[in-house]
């Protein structure tokens, strides 16, 4: 199978490593705004050619556009336009009920999978890559019913080659469920950093007394606002009805801790342990 | 060297797991209020014998207590009254102006060296101690100038032993700085843990989707209320006061998205971004 991978980041490289692996891929096209990534993944034996938009879409089987998710929203209509009814479009983005809406009625929008692998790292760009990233991890199909079912089988079998469990969801659903699992994680973390080079000036203490369990919790705030502020603009509803819930719940540490009620600390404590149960299945 | 361990669990074991291992060890008594945590010790190779307080003070060089930090706060006083001058004893505690308060003026409080390793796990129990956790970590050692020389010469050692590297700070900035680097990450865990406990009622759902980000971030929220009640009780003020921040730091996130200021948002994460240069040095 001939592919074409629009955006050869984190990704759209690890996707494309992993297919080439798996021996699905006979030859990957690379389509990117930087030069510098295209040359990154030549080198890497990511991609096999550099191509332009056009060229690429024409002579490939399955385009895999992995770029932020404004911009897949704003190209993916172009993309269905150069596409026949033979070739397959999927998209790799986070947020999925604007991608979907922005082809709702494009006269090729069964040629169209909207998927989300449930994998990420704080890492970006062609070295970032790995081609074990997706292993295990959720892979989300939404609005299945919108695409064609050879379109559909396609993708099924590329997320299967990502080693992948598949989930089908609604667009809406998936946008609701990961904002509490995925985009708030992301906010908790870059606003603890900002609190911990807020007040702490002295940056050789946070390097010399950074523990495990701090690094694991800052580790998200490293990721790049290229892609998270379209995410979060995206999702905006659901992130802001998920940050209000979180804000209240640190309330509640402050007011057990203020009020010195130490058994109520303990009981928010034991609900938060709870996760493990969930996690650790 | 005979070594008293009080408090056989994640701490106290992966201290005498590594000690024996470096050959600082020759015997090991363990002390605990759980008998099945002693057993399991003994099972494991942690400890060599079971005994109680007095008999395990008497009969050992070095007394580590590795107990929540109101417990050995508690007992610290009576463990000094029991030693000698050629004898040390140590704590492992997350906090450090507490219990150096409450042997200020004991007659013994130069047989004290008072000590925080810069690691931990969500893990408790003698069962989930690992003999290189502390490689590469801070040990911080608090106040040295209220212990022997004799004494401090021998925590230096066990520390280096440990395979950690070593700082030095007043117990009062130790607590201030390990609010920011530990304790809040900690608050913060436990609250997202609960934001979404509390708006995703589908377990099956969190389970399904949790990605690795996820799980990173809400690690922490799996530690015990026993552990860490106490901590928060003894540093109040200084969690409280980063807390405080970090609500606000938060605030600005909503506000951002509120307000759809996507520029002022991308400000606020690159500003997050900084912690990478910190961390990565």
């Amino acid at each position: 199978m001939k592919i074409s991978i629009i955006g050869v980041g984190l990704i759209g490289g690890s996707i494309a490593l992993k297919l080439r692996q798996k021996g699905i891929a006979d030859f990957i096209y690379g389509i990117d705004n930087s030069n510098e990534h295209l040359n990154e993944a030549l080198d890497l034996n990511i991609i096999d050619a550099k191509a332009d938009l056009e060229y690429g879409i024409k002579n490939s089987d399955l385009i895999i556009l992995a770029i932020p998710v404004d911009a897949a929203r704003k190209l993916l209509p172009a993309v269905l336009d150069l596409v026949s009814e033979n070739q397959t479009v999927m998209d790799a983005g986070s947020t999925k009920a604007g991608i979907v809406k922005s082809v709702k009625d494009h006269p090729k929008r069964s040629r169209f999978v909207a998927f989300h692998p449930m994998w990420g790292t704080e890492n970006s760009g062609p070295k970032s890559a790995i081609s074990e990233s997706f292993s295990g991890k959720a892979g989300v199909i939404c609005n299945k019913e919108e695409s064609a079912e050879d379109a559909l089988q396609q993708v099924e079998k590329i997320v299967e080659s990502l080693d992948m469990h598949l989930i089908y969801m609604n667009a809406e659903d998936h946008d609701l469920h990961t904002a509490y699992i995925s985009h708030i994680s992301h906010i908790t973390s870059y606003a603890l950093a900002n609190t911990v080079l807020e007040k702490e000036r002295e940056e050789e203490t946070i390097f010399q007394l950074a523990s495990s369990g701090f690094s694991s919790t800052v580790r998200l705030a490293k990721s790049h606002p290229e892609m998270w502020v379209p995410i979060f603009k995206q999702n905006k509803e659901n992130v802001l009805d998920v940050l209000n819930e979180h804000i209240s719940q640190l309330r509640k540490f402050k007011s057990a801790l203020e009020k010195e009620n130490y058994e109520y600390l303990g009981e928010l404590i034991s609900n938060a342990n709870k996760i493990r149960g969930i996690l650790d299945k």
